[in-house]
């Protein structure tokens, strides 16, 4: 019996590279693995001489906080074009956030009609309750949950209190599911922004300083003890700093579910790039200095980095542009799309090995989010997505982004790369071939949790 | 030359007991200690067959809370009948807490005026500012400061954000002085009490439930994070749980000067007493479990308790009056008269060596606030401040407090004693002969702290 | 192109179990893995039902101790029987132990003409010295190489003194290769011995009582620190204690490459057992306690251990049966043919998944000595060296032990298992077929080390 | 009532310094301690300007090892003239170490009569066994036992063997009792002797070479693993290394009752020393690094050191003369009139409290000893033994040393040194007066154990 597809090439697992193979798929599933002569299948796509790792596991982004749910077609139409097979969307959407099983209901619904890749769902709490809707988002599919110690907003991104946090955790921890949280002491943010724009410092840089290493360090420290107190599992979402991860391991010793994930801009932007980029480098927590960078490639070493993701979040250029007021400035970056040539970039240039990046990038998130073995790796069973890489001298040209045209912008335009995504597979269908999206809305699909066991690395 | 006065008793220092030994003092200042025969001098007093202690320093106290300046007579005459020979008396005062080096100075002339035994004075920062206050506050002499991450009055006992907190820590950091904090998470403490108002439970062990253990460990780490960042001294004020001690350790270990103290409630008090006690038993945190009373011991025992104080607050009889509903009484225990009978019960109980009390009840609250070596041994130089504590069966009875009527409450009124005060002396004085004070408004004197060198242990 | 051959079942990988899988075979290597219909094959065997691993890698035998390298020919027939397709045999051979690189090579030519498995081989220095031959060795392909603190024989198994092991482990410290250590203490055990006959005490516990834990940590410590002092990877050749696998880590914690195996006797087997099987109880270390055999569970639960041998050492019945004198038998144990029921029943009976099987038997061996990718797991690229386990009840009879008349005994003897062996695979040759070694003396072949990069977990 | 002695000057206690002090005795014993005008006396001392000190406790020496018990006479005297008041004294004596009862007998009888100083003496085993005279050596008084994992000699200092170490060990923690051990490796040194001499190499440097740091502590971790088995308090009885006062609160932390000791002469001198002085700086274990000296301070300074000792060992000078073969002469040095002066000028240079004087060679030696509270403080009930130093710039001349002729030489001589020792004090005697030395042998005593109390820090 033929395989519908078998795709060739260097295969990058989480622990190896396997050179001249191929993965054989059947009914958009990894059905074979082999090395040498490929079996017969109904078409089989050529790509040895680059590397097909598992396409990437996005384990953070915002698709629609700026434009609502319409935001997941072009976000989900980079993501095709950079490999990121499945997307695990944060729940802060305007104008209203997934905070129960209903408006889940209805955001699954606009995922399978208009997303390009395959999709998870955040779910989280109103400001002022509904812990009592947490056991129905669970049931639902919800892979994880998001609450923030910081407001960014009273409804679409509201900062819940220690007290419904303790509350929240205590119900998230009967359902086995992580909860990610955004972790900025709001306190001394407001002050520290109230006492810059007292002194009529606005500048780019007043962005960094005014969200130091301690406003990070004090949240990490408040929740992890409430996921002590509780039993939950906690998660720094983003730690822009090895104190973070140390300060998670450190609870771990003594019993927490606790961990922490690294965005890929903390692996190697630094404050000098926010003051280039003014607002187009402004996202939260900050950039921090070059020495903190190699930190956190410290704390990956050492494995304590849960996994990697983007923290997308695909403003409008306009909401980006520095007038005079960092402050006013959204604060997010673009990150889809540049994902997987930036992570092999940095792997490249630091001499690390590309499992790394399946590792990172895609098997360890799928694991913290309930997802695997569905996604996140090369293996038979899981669903046949994939990433094809080119590797060569390359540009990232933000005017490729493949999103709505004011989502054209980019962090990292005009740096250099060291590879390219050559090709994207979804569940056995080519749905970028190095040159156009050939996924159309409604390709991709809302993937829920596969199960309630806790993966705390 | 003869001395001013020899007294004769078996010494207790912090290292072991000297029996068959003797004081002899000039000019109010201990000139001489020995064993046998004493020295001539003017005046000997023979306390042979009892316990010469150090007078006792209560390194955390409330006199002026509820009735201002006027309630350091009282307390202060309870604090000679109780040995306890150094008061330090905490800032929050009504109607103004001391936040200013022009208030400290009026505070220190009715402590001159109006105080039975000495004083030193904490200082503290208004909520909505004054840290440029804190160097005055230190250079007129308080010996340590005091904020709180919890709010009792907005004026009196102020929340003090992170923002200002963290600027605090930093100018403290300068004058090398301790800042001890009140360790409560507000928020959760005020969700706690309204859900339980909600649902109409305000009878008294609502107390205890409405003020978890995360209430105080959150806070303890965040201020311990604070320290760290700032380099400040920073205590939590009383802990009722081993974990604030573990994790004042933890910190210690990164680099943090980091401390706390265990008020004698927790060493004793249980839950159960509150129920027992009512509002007589409310303080702020609350008692714990005997299994909690445990691990405090447990914490002593590991060195890693910082002194032992009383947390004294002298509440009219009337404002701990239980009339349904708990979180109405008044927060606060009174202390001073019964804190030597019983840690002196507490250790015979226990097995434990007296020796204890000399350490954490006088040498170590006066290392941790400067006063040492001025203050807190029986040690050529320092005051000659004694107590005196004869062994026998005794019964604390709160009649016998030494203060304004309404203050004669006790909640170890009836206890069995396994001692009692039989004399006080201060710097050579004796201010207490087992009957009555002797000493007089004014016999008092304020203490300034003896330098700037940082004591963690 | 069709495949060599297919085997269907369900595959035990290191990280979980494919169902209805298939393992394809090309030129004796895994050349593809899926799920489903198989590809064409020259031959497919059907295993559906039945549970198909990686062949076992045992990294620890004596096949040649008692019989000199005619033992190898029934030792690893016994192998083929039992699913161990790699055998990592030890250097202490009669008459001459392996301790060059001539030696090398003729063991090497009786391996190719006589082993029914694969087999890798540990290289050793004389008790007089041989260091200069380390190098030699190495480059000849010993994956490891074993040195003792305990002397059994001074030509065969010599104790290497500490001035000539830290000379070996520089010397092994610049090949990457791991040494591996027998761990007790010469002197402790040689008078416990003396005075457990002075007192005439011979009887079988007495060769526990003998040889106390004490005897193994002590060799542990000092042989650490050694590793630590010339960053050789020393791994304890095995550890009954659960205290070695502690002690490794904290050398591993202060930077030294230390490791800790533990043979499957010590996972199962206690002190009452040396009792009831006497002389056929006997094996150094000895038995232990059976809340130590819960510790060392414990130690694999938390991952200290490298991973689980069996120390198979065939001695002829005769010299294992006790006749008064416990001391004049032989240590060590058969362990081969039952080494795969055995560890699959433990595994069932306390509820733990079998893919710790593939870990510990064969992945983790095969990566301590150098020799994964080519051995040790079912992975596209290794040799296909499969094990097939058909689940149900069965006892395990010494009789069926596929080796010479004498050593077929077994401390297992009639011990109820969980599974049998129904196939053993070599390199896509089928050598087992439940019923009788297929393979013919010379299907086995020498197995050098595939590389110099050190593995410590 | 007069006392018989005052003695004043500025007094240096372990916790600080009491200027214009002064000590009043009776009987010997400390009476009072004071500041300011004295009491009276029959014979008032005015070392006012001069710092008093507690005698010194040397807890480490070896008075008899080359000359037998007539060394005591010699080494007590200068004992007397360098402020040592107390010496402990190994029992490693020529012909006849310390080993049973009627031994000990005898040699306080010499004791007795010869001393110049207050003695306590240390207890052994024979190499061939007599731990059936541990508690009768307990009973009559030795403060400690010391056993040697290196033999110098089988009668005099044998190496005990594992087996005896850990009978003996169980035999002492009955006792209460601290077992030092001359910790160094046998093997280790051996072999490496015998290849220095294979290869002609036996110039001064190769006394270190072959002495490497791992022969020290592979020694260590041996004794504190049978500390931890045993529950002995296991002493390393001079450790040159910080490594093993990390390894001693290592296993401090696991339960074990470990410490151990720096002589001083690793707190200043290394390998450059030992070239320049040849056999005159020879000693086990010999001189380090200048790093390995800071790193002991550091040591020190983390309060992981029990007490610094000297190790006198007064060599006839004709066995010191290094004459083409360093292993000819012998190890052990002269200390004990210098160790005073040494400390002090150590501690100046270093910008260190003379206070630590006090501590680390007097009151912890004392208590190590268990000798405390009758040696080692001033302090109430303590025996009057006081040592006066006197500031200024000295030379240490080794031609004033008070021994025999031909023990008068010292690594120091020559050295700078910023005090002198201008009195010494044994119960209330003045038995050095800054110009020669008024005790006369048999003026000292011998001083048993004062309980059986183990202090480890």
């Amino acid at each position: 019996m033929a395989f519908d597809l078998v795709v060739r090439g260097s295969l990058v697992l989480a622990d190896g590279i396997l050179e001249n193979g191929y993965v054989a798929v059947s009914g958009g599933v990894i059905a074979a693995i082999g090395q040498g002569s490929p079996p017969a299948a109904s078409e089989v796509v050529d790509h040895r001489g680059k590397l097909v790792f598992p396409g990437l596991v996005d384990g953070h982004m915002h698709t629609s906080s700026s434009t609502g749910w319409p935001g997941i077609e072009g976000a989900s139409m980079s993501a095709a074009a950079g490999g990121v097979t499945t997307c695990v969307d944060m729940p802060y959407d305007v104008p209203r956030p997934v905070t129960d099983a209903g408006i889940l209901a209805e955001k699954i619904q606009v995922v399978n009609a208009t997303s390009h890749v395959d999709m998870a769902l955040y779910g989280t709490i109103r400001k002022d309750g509904g812990v009592e809707e947490i056991a129905g988002l669970a049931n639902a599919g919800v892979c994880s949950f998001k609450l923030s110690t910081y407001e960014y907003d009273a409804v679409r991104f509201p900062r819940i209190n220690n007290t419904m946090m303790v509350e929240a955790f205590a119900e998230i921890a009967k359902t086995g599911l992580m909860v990610g949280i955004h972790n900025e002491d709001q306190e001394i943010v407001e002050g520290a922004i109230a006492a810059a724009k007292a002194t009529g410092r606005t500048d780019p840089i007043m962005h960094a300083r005014t969200r130091p290493p301690l406003c990070e360090t004090m949240a990490d420290l408040a929740i992890f003890e409430m996921a002590l107190e509780t039993g939950a599992h906690v998660h720094i979402a983003h730690s822009s700093l090895a104190r973070g991860f140390d300060l998670a391991e450190i609870f771990r010793k003594q019993g927490g579910k606790t961990s922490g994930e690294a965005c890929i801009q903390y692996l190697c932007m630094t404050e000098e790039d926010l003051v280039r980029l003014q607002g187009f480098g402004k996202c939260n927590p900050p950039f921090r200095t070059a020495d903190e960078v190699e930190r956190i490639w410290g704390s990956i070493a050492e494995g304590k980095v849960a996994y990697v993701s983007t923290d997308h979040a695909p403003w409008p250029k306009s909401r980006k542009e520095y007038t005079g007021d960092i402050f006013a400035c959204g604060a997010g970056l673009t990150g889809l799309q540049s994902f997987a040539p930036l992570m092999f970039t940095l792997l490249r240039q630091r001499g690390l090995p590309l499992s790394l990046m399946a590792s990172l990038c895609a098997e360890r998130p799928a694991k913290f989010h309930g997802l695997f073995p569905r996604k996140g790796a090369i293996r038979i069973g899981c669903d046949a997505d994939l990433l094809v890489m080119e590797e060569g001298e390359f540009t990232f040209d933000a005017r490729d982004i493949q999103d709505r045209e004011d989502a054209k912008w980019s962090p990292y335009d005009g740096m250099a790369m060291k590879a390219r995504v050559a090709g994207t597979f979804l569940r056995g269908h080519c749905i970028w071939d190095g040159k156009q999206v050939l996924a159309r809305p409604g390709t991709g699909r809302f993937v829920p949790r596969q199960h309630g066991e806790t993966f705390t690395g």
